[in-house]
């Protein structure tokens, strides 16, 4: 008989770019989503969970000449013939639903929404195909009352979890103020088309370019450091200056002037000089362009919303030189920066930099339904945001596994089980050693490896005399490390005590 | 010019089987899987979160003689070739992640996930093709401690969650005990297996079936109510007596007996009075297996675990009638019920039902990695448990929508952002409108759906005046409902108070 082909055993690999998630990373991240929603909630803001798979045309994501749903997305195609896909943001659920159930929402509709979203990109470092999002968004109003809720309410989400004022700051901007910009710099029309096209680009590539970079984007070009040329949009050094000064104003009007407009637009003068001074510089700029005056009003708005309800420009400011998703929006935007220390993979001290950002987009359900609703929201980059408050160590850290009840004899598993109950009973986490508890050494290697405080001990002998041992594991391995520090001189590791006090002294060590 | 196509709009439809959850069947489901969380992690089980793509090969979901994944799974192929799908259950990806990660992981491992799973199937009412698994299973250990830890686990879970004791019970049987029972029935052997899938099939239908059916199915076989006839296992009267008495075994034991035998095993024999019957019984009709002993051996094992933990047969019993699984499993299975009442869509009383089961099963990492690896474990349907606290009025009812600050003069937004952000500080949800405000009606009408308990109103004269009107939604509904009602005579439901008194006097009505 021919000997039967050997089965190739499957891999035991996640797919590329996909991670799992352990024990802490997975519950101090529940912990700060859960802080999130209560923020949220606070704010009005409703729960909504929409599933992960959407129809490939609900999310917009299949061109019409392509037979295949275009990159980007996981999709596959169901035996009826339909497209479905995992959806890879926040943003296109909320519209198909939106545009589904509005009969049925209230009008206007906050919500939230947390949860994974799916990316079918080249996997790198730090690069997942699969991560999380947490979105807010209003949906149905024009009013700037939502624009500046949500900067509101994103400070305090950031307090919430940790991070400390001052280490902070919100700034917002008008996606109209630069339509306004470019009209003054004789860029309007559709003629100017491309010219628009370089100069956002340009703009958006401030913070890695500098002024000086940017500028000769907006000239005749630029070579780069490998000598590779990019076309320039070819503007004066006249337009130039009207586009540059956007995003770099600084204080060039009369201080006077300033403390006037500060008074005329109702935020104190002496909290708000920058914010004073900004607006005031944007309104003189784009005075000749109607949407960019719009836009310099709707950012003045916000400024006077937000001090009302007592947001100072500690944490929530106006500045132009936030140019981020500019494209994408159609009136304010806004980022949150963490602005304390940090040090980069080159071990560099750099700030920690954005982990949050968002605006308004005007055009959320209008491919289903032919209406414009307007809509305003932010998202938080939920793993970005959890790396910095483990940075500052507001996260993590020093935790404890639970408590171990070593299983000294086979034979009494019952009673190791009634000490397990015991303390879980009084809400201490324990568990008892379930491995083969032949090997002593194993079950201490067992509790070194749960990370746990304390491993108790009762074998025949303890049992007869009726008390246990407890170890104190985590001043075991402070002894252990300072072996010949005095300190520890006096203070044994373990402890013999009657079984009726096992509870007491394991609370006692905890409590440290 | 020929006219541009007119593109058609994508529907605003979630794919078939998928639902969309909105306000408090989220956050609802949310508390209850946290609770659920709590208690899992004070036994000691780790949190997990695998991505929810996987390689179909470690799913195990290809079989090879055919060129797709088979059914069940949503499915695609990557460019490189790969086929991936979504998890449809955590025990699959659980292998995985063990087997990919067994050297950094605790042995014993004790883990729980939750999260959302998805099956290909065709969808039905209350049938969905995403929905949520709780999971926590024991990897690496044979000790019946593991299953009797994780029964117990249950037990907390459920009062935890909200379910009163008296109101579940916990089951346990033993996979054992039942190829124990075939083997007395002469059902042993590579030669019987055929006759050993029509007796398995059928005691799974015990439910639908009742006992006389089950037996008319070990017998000749049985014709439907529509006529179709269904072929027996041809088993002797004598060896359907057997199998039959596997799960409907009563008190046929002198209580003598079966009192000596709780004093044998060392459990109380007034407290357990039916387990010992039970185990008592299951040893007699077994005792020529040794596979059979071994499995009432484990069960008594159980019990005396179990027993020493304090957790008596009010909560959790063996019990020979749980038949659900018994195919899948190589131990111990166990299955959580809620014993009281609710009525069906027919409109009659019956049991809640079973909300949780598991079991043993030994080849969890064998595929991966060739070794045994034993496994015990339980799953929540934590749908229908979140049901189960809807129907008993421990989860759901009547929640509060945010107070409502309505907006009667639209320059003066500032000031109800004040009022909001005032109120939010003091963590009472509140909101303030943000629809086009000339239509007050339309206000109270958005409240209202908002479910608000609470309106605020402040128009130019109680400005003036420095007070605000708060309506008390809830009394005025009740008002309206019971117009005539002397009780509410002398209530009003609108109250002008101080501006300075505003918060102290909605917190009042928030208490009730």
């Amino acid at each position: 008989m021919a000997k039967p082909k050997k089965t190739q055993r499957p891999k035991a690999q996640a797919p590329k770019g996909f991670a799992d998630y352990f024990g802490s990373d997975v519950t101090e991240r529940a912990a700060m989503l859960q802080k999130i929603a209560a923020v949220y909630h606070r704010y009005g803001f409703d729960a909504l969970e929409s599933s992960a798979v959407e129809t490939v045309e609900a999310l917009g994501k299949f061109l019409p000449d392509v037979d295949r749903p275009n990159a980007g997305v996981f999709a596959w195609q169901e035996e009826d013939g339909d497209w479905l896909a995992l959806r890879y943001d926040m943003t296109a659920p909320l519209a198909r639903v939106y545009a589904q159930h509005r009969n049925d929402l209230p009008s206007p509709y906050r919500r939230y929404t947390m949860g994974p979203v799916w990316r079918n990109e080249k996997p790198g470092p730090g690069r997942f195909r699969q991560f999380y999002q947490c979105d807010a968004d209003t949906v149905g109003t024009v009013s700037m009352a939502a624009d500046a809720e949500i900067c509101a309410m994103l400070a305090d989400t950031l307090e919430e979890v940790g991070i400390a004022r001052g280490d902070y700051v919100i700034r917002i901007n008008n996606r109209k103020v630069l339509n306004g910009v470019m009209e003054v710099a004789g860029l309007a029309g559709d003629d100017k088309e491309a010219e628009r096209g370089i100069v956002l680009r340009a703009i958006d590539k401030l913070d890695r370019l500098g002024p000086e970079g940017v500028r000769a984007l907006l000239g005749k070009g630029r070579k780069d450091e490998s000598g590779d040329y990019t076309e320039g949009a070819g503007l004066t050094q006249k337009q130039s200056d009207i586009v540059m000064s956007f995003f770099t104003s600084s204080w060039t009007l009369p201080e006077d002037d300033i403390r006037q407009f500060a008074v005329a637009i109702g935020i104190p003068y002496d909290q708000n000089k920058m914010q004073a001074s900004t607006l005031k510089y944007l309104r003189n700029l784009v005075s000749s362009s109607g949407v960019g005056l719009e836009g310099v009003n709707e950012l003045i708005e916000i400024a006077q919303l937000l001090h009302a309800a007592g947001y100072g420009p500690d944490r929530i400011i106006i500045d132009p030189s936030v140019v981020r998703g500019l494209g994408y929006y159609t009136g304010p935007v806004y980022e949150a920066e963490l602005t304390f220390d940090v040090q980069n993979e080159k071990g560099q001290t750099v700030q920690f930099g954005s982990v949050a950002g968002g605006g308004r987009y005007d055009d959320l359900v209008k491919r289903f339904t032919g209406q414009e609703v307007p809509a305003t929201g932010i998202s938080i980059g939920v793993d970005r945001l959890l790396a910095a408050l483990r940075a500052t160590g507001r996260s993590g850290g020093e935790t404890h596994g639970p408590v171990v009840v070593t299983v000294m004899d086979r034979d009494r598993m019952a009673d190791y089980q009634t000490m397990v109950a015991e303390l879980r009973q009084a809400g201490i986490r324990a568990e008892v050693y379930l491995g083969n508890p032949k090997n002593f050494g194993n079950q201490l290697k067992y509790a070194d490896k749960r990370n746990s405080p304390i491993a108790i001990i009762e074998g025949e002998d303890e049992k007869e005399r009726g008390v246990v041992q407890i170890k104190d594991l985590i001043l075991g391995a402070k002894i252990a490390e300072t072996a010949t520090h005095e300190e520890w001189k006096g203070r044994p590791s373990q402890f013999e005590v009657p079984r009726a006090d096992m509870l007491a002294k394991v609370q006692e060590i905890l409590k440290g």
